[in-house]
């Protein structure tokens, strides 16, 4: 979870090159990994590899602490990974790329996901004599490539995901190539793109855009992306399933600059805020919209234009993000969410606000937002949130893990809007949703709204 | 100058409070200088004064490099005063607060602003044998307060204020007091604020917001404010003269959700994107406003509604910021604004575009937002600036020093627009912009659009 | 080796505790590493378990860098392990403790020593489908105890002792004992301690002193130890073999004042000495005995009581440890030497010394400390060395890998002389040295002096 | 006073090189201040000078922590002076050196030692209109310079000295000199060197040697060097009085590899130790003799030999200095003084011990190396030495500020020996002392033995 707002966290980032044409990698894994620090802020991590010699560094804490200048000059290599982790854990080996050395020489991995059976491999794997150094996911796959009877790296990481079950989207860099796959069902995003003559793999395209990178395409689910000195090959190892792509990404996850399957996540959100207003019954009593930022500023610029009220900035955002110890004798109200936000006295004062934000999860901030509004003067405060009420844990990826945590899981619509303290409450239907979802993607995962799981819930749930 | 973005940048922030109820005042002084950080990023300070002890912690970062909860717990007091700055010296010296010893006893002060005498103060002070630490004005105004004849603390800083002739806005720190003055042309911003029994000065209302303290009024050009146990009182220290108040701080220094002279600063800038919609020509050439996050944001949304436009986010702002070191080789066009800035194709493409900004200043960045706007598809690039060309140097506090930087003092508003490679050009103009002003402020410094400096330009301006 | 003086270096020191009647250890391990650092001083990491919860911290750097009192309070628990390591890689997998899970719950392994066949066992891992997060011998033994059928650690333990070969003093924690073991021949120390009613594995007793712990007894090569609640017991997994304990940790590698098998090593030192000083043949030339500080104080003061000369500080130390950098114009002759010894003019001018060190590896400082003797005036200087010449590397734990880096496999003795500068130069006979070691040892290795190696040379001597 | 070891600190080291041959100079002044680091741990700094412009760094840590190659680099030019200092606040203000502007220019100053009239002279700058920023003496000598009518630097510094009272070796850097001085008793040390062309001061001759450089002569009490490009010159700015040589700048505060006054401080040493043997009355008592490393090192071998008993390590040093934060509930005893030394039961069990150190000041370690040796089996313990009983405060730059603090001046010889545990205490008498000096030191100050003070106490006293 976000330390200062209500939002569930992606658990990471991943980003990938492979260059002919230049001698350095690591600066531009540095930027990769910089610009999908949203996905993973806990810690952080770039392997280089330079003619079968790999180099590795990582570390607790954002991008920008762990490498500066003199780091990335030392990690040396035409080649890499990067990953950024939301594992809040200080264990150094939970930190990705994971790098290893099987009989096959050198291995670097970096993952997206969670696997929903890792339990059990575990188990197995431990049964049959592996040592585990992490509590990572991607420690297990790496267990099945060694274990692979296949030479062929691509037959062996084959052979290792045909046993995994879950969520993943995975970069792999041997010796003499870079890997990509995404899970059979597409559970995270991964994005291929070119630079020159290079290839890069990465979550998301706005870790393309600021190393000034083409966009080429989604890695397909079930697809394999093999990069090597010939350029890029492609090869299906899974047959292909119904896709579930994780509406999250779409409602909150992503950077609204980035486009997945073709569609600006920004448009999106504006649509779902569009769609929430056409499903808004009380209009009427709204004098301005008011996005709750940044989460909320897509959609309530859409509700704004489709309801024709005035979009106001009726909170604004601080610039720096600061840490929030202070005395315990000066106890000051809401101090977490007023380090992100300041509310506007002279814009809200008097006026009915429509306060739009994406999700509520645990229900921690939105009680502050409001409060704020209200103590400014605001006359109504009515809460709009442009996806469903989060009913169920996700296993798939995000670290929203618990029911009991889910403040819809345990609370009617009316007591979540008491708790708040809103004077109405409206939240995005599932149907709504889904009509937007529909014609822009193939098949979404929904479960958190609904908790039909696509591909069951494992049995190791409540680690990360 | 910020780094990333062509902006003047503030001198400085400053906050100050006396506290009667609590124990220590560290952690909010920490939180004010936090939220004023955007007037100096280079380096931060704070001092305390526990019983006549005092105690001082500076360094050169950001406030929340400098300052942890370990160090703000070791320093011990009920009063103190806090400093941001944006003397970019690796001097520890030329940090502010000031700390010194003179013959009534310890003094701390934090000033914003500059004066134009300072040069001929100094030398007249060497000459009677004055030694200085620092290139502070600080420190020049501290000797003179050292040197008044006078025994108590007010009349000595105003024997020392009447020498001095400049921009300034001052927080001073006693052994039993805590003084806030501004000059009588009140060309820096300073205001008052309560929080339970305790006062609080601080150069901008955000920093009040923060800590939840109450906004009293803003100090008067030419006021005194004395703070002890007993409250607070007021004197008049200078004859009334013409407000001269810094309409920079309007156009892009002050926080928008700030209050100055009470009025709302995003509202303000919002009027005056309004104004450059009615000043604008060629609006039927416009299909979108998009504003240059976040400088441009409260005048492109006052531009759009007015023009009736569609106001859209043309380009996203990155979360995190981060550093551009790249290995040379891997030049990548634009980086440094790429860094804060993605542009959205899908907004863009084909589209005729009003690119809306607060200012420019050498227009360094300009033609690379031009430029990565047009290279996402769009058809035309309008840019509009929502304040007058910038001609002359400020001697009164921001850092724009040299009129050979600054791009509308050596070129015309077609060499300008041909260099920024924008299809057409708009400045607000000085009427539009005065229109405003005179409503809402009782004077104005234009002296950076006019060459009118209302006090002179000094001897000594080409150091900081 | 040493950066500053021509010394092997010892790969590592270990230390381990057991209490039942304290709650954290974590300060008494940081006090056992730091008083073994000699051992090690390039890495560290501290291994903590609390009711089965294990906690690892571990960084590249010295041990007072790496642990602060902040840190230690966070490492949780009432038993543990702590390791310094020589090892200069940055790989952080490579800094032990190793904390790894297996079928048989955590497990965390520090060693001191290598492995002569490491490599096959890698490498019949690898086949069977192992991975490798490091280089250590310790991930190798680690491998071996996981894929042990048997249930209790001790005989999965002995399962993997009985498959290496080589020299290892091994410290073990599981999640409910503590276990330290000794290979066959008793290569490396390791002692048992008591504090109160816990117990303590060192590698040497000096880490005991620091803690106000007693000596029990030497760890017996072929013993295995287990400590648990119930206090320790010992059994033997190896049958008796003839010893091999290193002589150089008597020679240099062991701290002064720890007690190896009963023997007080500076004692045994200053026997070498004595032996040295009846072996040489020009006492007569020798005015004064100078100790190379601090390797050859023990042997000069033994040196100069036999031969019946004074003992003089001909050099003293310099009692900061600096850093060399120097910018490259200013070069400062022997400057590596000079930043640890400067020689004393009023002392050697004009006398014949006795220079008196433990040993030279590769003769890179000798020379320095000659001239440097020499400029200051001495008449004559005369090399003695309390070992015998190195000529064969090790494959036992030091780290003199290879013998065309050895001046002694080199060079004859006359050619060292004449390398060296000095008037003459006695090494100690291998049969004086084994005549203090025959008395007071079962049995030493002298395979760097002989190249008869007692356990073979294995494969894989190049790396590390 | 030193955390582990009951000694005074030194207040300051100081060195100055002013050079025609290089370019950068910081580095050597690094190797300066490292080798002077005995004289001060608590912070350093260095101020350069190149072509008139002046760059200094400074911090509150070892001279190693501070000043890495990148910091060195960036200290640009061909002149400069640093310290050590022992001020143990964390006020950056009071570490040296003091640079300041003034009307004669740029001037960096640093200074060993202590002035009797900073009070007096503080309080009438003050009332004459002067700012302190620190509560260093030497910016009293600053100001007083500023002050000076003459034009010339000598005679300004001339003029601010003759102000003074106290014991100071001083260095001063102007834009084209560096200067060094000697209060006219010349407590403190300072020496001129000579390395190539360029000319070094320092406080010690150690400082001197590690770079290479040739002691030329102690700078005289009462004379000034200037340095420049020309060479250096010399000046008698004082009358000629009786010298004044802090006698514990021999017993325990200057570095034994050192030349005083033509005096290796070494030798000295040893010839204290044989005269304490000559004076002490029960040598038949004695079986070995043993020296507490490294203060009574010297004295000890001295004693040894006069006394004809053997020389033994019964404590032997970690090399490696540790902190001792440990937990409460882990009570060792000792352990500041196990952290750095350890006893040896072989050579201390069953002997009678002569314990030698160089003084005792308040007595806190004593009984915790009387205790240790006894522990390990000691039968007689008998403390030896080298200097007579410390009764008076210091007013001239020893830390040892308070009688009450001092032992010897609140107990007797006897009651002394009980507290530390001896069976038999020995301190060398005055006129021991005296015999040894009168031959090689024309006066010497020996007020902390005797409380005559040479120059008187000053008011100021308990400030440091």
């Amino acid at each position: 979870m976000d330390k200062y707002t209500d939002k569930p966290a992606e658990e990471c980032g991943v980003f990938g090159i492979f260059s002919k044409d230049r001698k350095e990698v690591s600066s531009l894994i540095y930027l990769g990994i910089h610009s999908l620090q949203h996905r993973g802020q806990e810690g952080s991590g770039i392997c280089v590899c330079n003619e079968g010699q790999f180099d590795i560094y990582k570390g607790s804490s954002l991008v920008d602490n762990i490498f500066d200048e003199e780091r990335l000059k030392s990690l040396k290599g035409n080649r890499g990974i990067g990953h950024d982790s939301t594992d809040g854990s200080s264990q150094h080996a939970n930190i990705q790329p994971l790098l290893i050395k099987s009989s096959r020489g050198s291995l670097a991995l970096a993952q997206n996901g969670k696997l929903v059976n890792s339990k059990q491999l575990r188990l197995f794997l431990e049964k049959n004599g592996s040592i585990f150094h992490s509590t990572l996911d991607t420690e297990v796959i790496a267990h099945l490539i060694a274990r692979s009877p296949h030479d062929k790296i691509e037959d062996a990481l084959n052979d290792s995901l045909n046993q995994v079950k879950g969520a993943y989207s995975l970069v792999v860099l041997t010796e003499d190539k870079l890997i990509g796959v995404r899970d059979a069902h597409g559970f995270r995003p991964l994005v291929i793109g070119k630079l020159g003559g290079d290839y890069i793999l990465a979550s998301e395209s706005c870790a393309l855009d600021i190393i000034g990178a083409e966009l080429i395409r989604d890695v397909n689910p079930g697809e394999m992306i093999i990069i090597n000195e010939e350029g890029f090959t492609s090869k299906r190892y899974k047959p292909e399933v119904k896709s579930e792509f994780c509406v999250f990404e779409y409602i909150y996850l992503a950077r609204p600059d980035s486009i997945i399957h073709g569609n600006n996540v920004h448009l999106i959100r504006m649509e779902m805020g569009r769609q929430l207003a056409r499903e808004c019954d009380n209009l009427d009593s709204i004098d301005i919209v008011v996005p709750v930022l940044d989460s909320g500023l897509s959609a309530a610029q859409g509700f704004a234009e489709e309801a024709d009220k005035p979009f106001r900035f009726g909170m604004l955002k601080n610039r720096y993000v600061g840490r929030t110890f202070i005395d315990p004798v000066e106890k000051i109200r809401n101090l977490k969410v007023r380090m992100k936000l300041n509310p506007m006295q002279e814009i809200v004062r008097g006026k009915k606000i429509a306060l739009v934000d994406d999700s509520i999860v645990r229900g921690t901030t939105s009680r502050q937002l409001v409060d704020m509004v209200r103590a400014e003067g605001a006359e109504e405060v009515h809460m709009l949130i442009s996806s469903p009420p989060v009913t169920h844990p996700c296993y798939y990826g995000l670290d929203i893990s618990k029911r009991s945590d889910l403040i819809a899981a345990q609370m009617s619509l009316e007591e979540i809007r008491q708790e708040i303290g809103a004077d109405s409450l409206n939240y995005l239907s599932l149907e709504g949703l889904n009509s937007i979802m529909e014609e822009k993607e193939n098949g979404c995962c929904y479960a958190c709204f609904t908790g039909e799981y696509p591909i069951g819930k494992g049995h190791d749930n409540n680690s990360i």
